[in-house]
């Protein structure tokens, strides 16, 4: 089927990677113009969870190479609005892969020693070092999300120089900034905003309600937060258009179907990798010439 | 069958968490004397992966518990030499439970500000929070086994008191009430000796020099150690033997069968969180109004 990107373009029925990648340089994203579900020509659940689990296997065969090539970092972003799914989604696109090769990284409040430092500081110790996997749910991101429909957060910042009008702006300059020196370093950078609609969110809300296993995970704020429904859209929005880089993309996820939205994070996560050409490295001769050594060293053992 | 544990006593056919435990104030624990082969009744190797992949499933189950009572954290502690397993033991043991629950660290050759630390230090910040399991591949128990080898590697810590007799029984009981310590605030902490054996190790070196895929992963520093097996052995024993604690034990899992061994350490890591008890926490009369008032707000909305 064919379907309207942000650019208005219609195309064919297209890989996950092309469909819900927001271009840079686009002017007209809008998630709540954007799908939140999935497309009429979407395989069915069953399908989609074979192919996912089969895009699983093949990132946990790639990442073993990513680690033993040891010249890349895979970074992945998530963010949404609360009960979108990234918590089963990050657990559906790892689960398989090797504990060791990934690390998953919730930011919740920040703590007083972080207000203390600049905004990308928090994250900055917890990036993903050559070989692995680093998931980000949710990120500094958020300084330009919820502080930004919440601007009485900034308080807390206590910063020198706080020009309302520019502040967001030099924001998003300096995250692009961050993840251009990441990428110029070996970082893969994959930025997945997962687009739930506000209907299904209630949905969700009122299931969990109703699912006493479900309880402890909620919070009063989850429900206040739905109340600035509009602002969050137009600061997503905002967000997403000035970071989305070639180097750095975000994807609009539709996160109405939980089996579509998993196989697509997977789908576009596997193709980043399998882009990357990754080997083992091949030994040198030097190396060779060790191993002989280290051969006779143990035939004589 | 009967097997005689360190203490000399037979038993019949137990559970890992008996036969491999090295009890508190044991005296005659020897590594060179405690099974590095499956005893003569273990299951076939099928069954044993099928046992292993019910025991993860379980323990992927009770870290969702744990995460959700948010009482306890679990640190998990591997220590063997080459070879033995450790990385794959790993993998089977966490992969299938969520990614976000747990964490793997390994510890390399400390970085120099690492080495301007205590050595209690640097694994201290990777310690597991509440709800989350912590893998340490390798950890502070180096300082008393690869250190105690090779002493030479103490002048690179500059310790001002360095009194050669007493410092590794200083340094193993730093480590216990360190351990204490963490168990007094929630950890529960299990260390597995992956016991291979020397003749063991050989076959599995030659195989890796036989295997392309496998070269980047060898160095000749893991031949070269081969060459102080026993001073290893006396270090692990000793090391072991003190550092064993009803809150803190060691297991020494024989590691020259790879299937039995990855099933032993996830029947006893399941074990453990089992004997916790974990519940999803009760909501109180003040949580159940909340939700009323939620739910209220939904319907309205």
């Amino acid at each position: 089927m064919p379907t309207e990107n942000s650019e208005g373009v219609l195309h064919e029925t297209a890989k996950p990677a092309q469909r819900y990648l927001v271009p840079e340089g686009t002017k007209r994203f809008d998630p709540r113009k954007w799908a939140t579900a999935p497309p009429p020509d979407a395989p069915r659940h069953n399908e989609l969870r074979k192919l996912r689990r089969r895009s699983v296997r093949e990132i946990s065969r790639l990442q073993r190479l990513l680690y033993a090539e040891n010249r890349h970092a895979l970074l992945l972003i998530f963010q949404a609005m609360d009960a979108a799914g990234k918590d089963s989604t990050i657990n559906a696109l790892l689960t398989g892969v090797n504990p060791a090769g990934c690390q998953v990284f919730s930011f919740k409040q920040p703590s007083s020693e972080e207000l203390d430092h600049d905004f990308l500081w928090r994250t900055a110790r917890s990036l993903p070092e050559r070989g692995r996997i680093g998931v980000f749910n949710r990120s500094y991101y958020e300084e330009v999300l919820v502080v930004r429909v919440h601007p009485d957060l900034l308080q807390k910042q206590k910063l020198p120089y706080v020009d309302s009008g520019g502040l967001w702006q030099q924001r998003m300059e300096s995250i692009v900034e961050h993840e251009r020196h990441l990428e110029r370093n070996g970082t893969v950078i994959l930025k997945f905003f997962l687009n739930i609609s506000r209907d299904e969110q209630k949905k969700r809300f009122m299931r969990r309600l109703d699912r006493p296993d479900k309880h402890w995970k909620f919070a009063i704020s989850d429900v206040r937060e739905r109340g600035f429904w509009n602002e969050y859209m137009s600061a997503y929005g905002e967000a997403i258009r000035s970071t989305t880089r070639r180097h750095a993309p975000w994807y609009a996820i539709p996160a109405d179907s939980k089996p579509y939205m998993r196989w697509a994070v997977a789908d576009i996560v596997r193709d980043a990798l399998a882009r990357l050409d990754l080997q083992n490295p091949e030994p040198s001769l030097a190396d060779l010439a060790m191993f002989d050594e280290m051969r006779q060293r143990l035939d004589n053992d």
